[in-house]
């Protein structure tokens, strides 16, 4: 080979962008954005995005129906996502065999958020926000957040800002770009492309958008509410590596959990057998059927529930607002039952924080099994169910003492398709004489183990990608 | 936390590990097993492991029939496998929708090999294993190579042996773990666990089984249908790192090709910008349906095969044999049309090989996209499509001189799904004016690269796997 038919020279991946990526971390009062700033901007945000959303029955949705075929609640193009039945059975839980409603939607969404350094520092270029099933209207989302029937414009709708920016970026400005999962027990099978893509100057927010430091976002994570589930499996999946300089011992124990250059209670590839072992253990049939054929809910003019009034409820909504691509439309939306409670528990171990990972199975995911928080439960969905059959460690959660509690937010999921669907995010640090050796379906692992999965698809659930952004923050 | 609760010291994957196997790939000439043994050994096993294999009409399957409301071919106790339908659209490659015949096989299987430091060099445990649709009954086969229907014994035949070593084997001896699909246009989703376990003196070769080292290994990848599907996808999940000490071009260029510390065309990060690129480009609807719902062909009581005789036809045989769990049984097989030619092509770029790698959609991978050869086709399958529809670099291939070919062997397809299913694996280095900048579907990478991704599930195609084996054992 002569040299003169290279172009590009052989490269390797740029080692000055994690330390790019903990100096944004580092500056925690805010870069071009004040605090004082932001907070004038989100109550302006809030002011001029309006949006009335009221509930209709079924009959009232325009240009969706139930199929009749089949009893799907469809969209009449064929697109955006339809809810349908699905029949499970297991051999992981307390309940081997149900069948449930379930959305499927199998359009790859993008999550996209620009970075672009400005007086030196890296800021993210987010989104005040409004969504129909959110409690508070205006979240914090990510630069763009559409599906292809979005993007495609099947709503015949304005064009998504910024939406060029992650079609086709140049290679060498993509900082991540990986399909992650989203909940498993509410999706079949859905996931989004999670993009970070640095941009130049000739990129500036608009009037609803913002450019925050890292420092700063990881302190907003810490406001009930505010950073939307889509903002925040976007910033999971940054490559991590820990700000320097902390002098305190939790801090300390975080940067060198997330450092590559410690080792961890289980190797890197001992955690990839569990994960085999783990898939393999566990037997999981799914079998997508028609929504009429799904046993133990029930269907009236204004709702598809379980006829226990557990998990969740289908229901539709009508939604008008002067900000969308579209001023009027409506929709199903999954309105869950009761307040979930999502948890890590975490653990030093010679001064390395090690987090408390749940090998989980859910019928909507992918593959049979991903890695989860500790706890994740809606706790009122077990009352019905004898002692033994609670999660495990939810009452290590429920009875941890104030001062182990590092973190403790409700947080919003996706209210694009979820009705006021939150979660009490929560870390806790157990005491000394909590056991090393745990239940096979669970691992201690490091974040930076943690980290570098989530270079990957599928192996982190989304709640455990909430918790991990979460705990990044507080190092 | 006191240092009193601490059972286990923080710790890093073994890093000697890798070299103990770039040793063994070293003893090329032999182990304990010299080259003259190992050939009279596996010529007696050819002369005491019989078999019959016996074409049968359906109606003569014992335990199998065609269920009454499918028509899906089925084994009596649900277990095993079965020949199902699949209904498949897509917007990749010249054909956009179709029906067809699919394997479904749910159960996860175990293909492990057992190692063992012998006189200093890790020997690999082989098995002289013969199969219903061999073209030459006894292949070498991994260790243990199991369905969980056989090693929960289903068919009342003898145990497994060797199958206690994997299956709950001490985390800190396990040296390959990971799921990894099959033939995506043959098996529905289906994947087994491929796996190395290092053991001790207290396991020794029974009289079907030897002790070879990585280097006689890499050497028998050179014999037509001797090293089989399942040895070699297994051998491809090693961690590997080059033999050093090599002085011939080649060798050197495929070494540093594997060496870490190399960079590539593209970053390990460009590359997995890639892989999501192109599952989310590529859209792929596959649905299960009835066996007796698929278009386009026929069954007699002989054979269900494609009305234009293409791609491959189901049939039944009926198997005596002395050596197997079971003495006798009879099963489907799957026989494919025609010879299948799967080729990499490869080139130096300043003095490090790359492999031009093309992500291909196949309706029964677990996701859309898996990494394949840069050719992967059956040239009979095409004859009734268009010239600009035969696939890419085919010709590159079929044309190349001989002293560009670096590797031409043909091997064979899993031998107890598949009846006489063969591939001619070819390695072709391209000329120096082959272009560098190719279809957005290819991408040229480093061994390095694809050894990394190998760590992990779904990456690479089984086709792909063998060729990475073969590749390595050029160095």
């Amino acid at each position: 080979m002569s040299v003169e038919t290279m172009t590009q020279p052989l490269r390797h991946t740029d080692p000055g962008l994690s330390q790019r990526i903990a100096e944004s971390a580092l500056a925690r009062d805010g870069g071009v954005m004040r605090d004082n700033q932001f907070w004038q901007w989100l109550r302006e945000r809030r002011q001029h995005q309006l949006q009335r959303v009221t509930r209709v029955p079924f009959a009232e949705l325009r240009d969706w129906r139930f199929r009749p075929d089949t009893g799907n609640l469809c969209h009449s193009s064929g697109r955006f996502f339809s809810v349908e039945g699905l029949r499970v059975s297991t051999d992981f839980g307390p309940v081997s065999k149900w069948t449930q409603p379930i959305i499927n939607q199998p359009e790859i969404g993008i999550l996209g958020i620009a970075v672009r350094e400005i007086d030196g520092v890296l800021h993210f270029l987010m989104q005040a926000k409004i969504e129909p099933g959110n409690i508070n209207g205006v979240q914090l989302a990510p630069t763009v957040q559409a599906t292809k029937s979005n993007y495609t414009r099947v709503h015949r709708g304005a064009a998504v800002p910024y939406l060029e920016t992650f079609r086709d970026p140049p290679p060498d400005r993509v900082i991540t770009d990986v399909l992650q999962s989203e909940q498993g027990a509410w999706f079949y099978r859905k996931r989004n492309r999670n993009m970070v893509v640095e941009v130049g100057p000739e990129i500036e927010a608009g009037e609803d958008f913002c450019w925050l430091t890292l420092g700063q976002l990881y302190r907003l994570l810490r406001v009930d509410n505010l950073v939307s589930m889509d903002a925040r499996t976007v910033l999971s999946c940054l490559p991590y590596i820990p700000s320097v300089g902390t002098h305190k011992p939790l801090g300390a124990a975080i940067a060198r959990s997330a450092d590559w250059s410690t080792g961890g209670l289980c190797t890197t590839s001992e955690i990839l057998s569990w994960i085999t072992a783990r898939q393999t253990a566990q037997e999981l049939t799914v079998l997508p059927i028609p929504l009429r054929e799904v046993d133990g809910w029930r269907c009236d003019p204004w709702a598809i529930s379980h006829e226990l009034g557990l998990y969740f409820s289908v229901i539709a909504v009508q939604v008008e607002s002067n900000r969308r691509e579209v001023t009027k439309w409506s929709q199903p939306l999954l309105a869950p039952c009761g307040l979930g409670m999502v948890a890590f528990l975490v653990k030093r171990f010679e001064g390395v924080l090690h987090v408390l990972v749940n090998a989980r199975v859910e019928p909507g995911y992918m593959d049979t099994v991903e890695l989860a928080p500790t706890v994740q439960a809606t706790p009122s969905n077990y009352v019905h169910l004898a002692p033994e059959n609670r999660p495990p460690f939810l009452d290590v959660v429920l009875c941890s003492r104030p001062e182990q509690i590092l973190f403790d937010v409700e947080l919003a999921e996706e209210g694009g398709r979820f009705h006021h669907a939150q979660c009490r995010y929560v870390i806790v640090e157990v005491d000394d004489d909590f056991p090393e050796q745990v239940r096979p379906e669970f691992r201690w692992m490091t974040l930076h183990q943690l980290s570098r999965l989530l270079m990957h698809s599928h192996y982190l659930n989304v709640q455990a990608r909430t918790l991990v952004a979460c705990l990044r923050g507080l190092a």
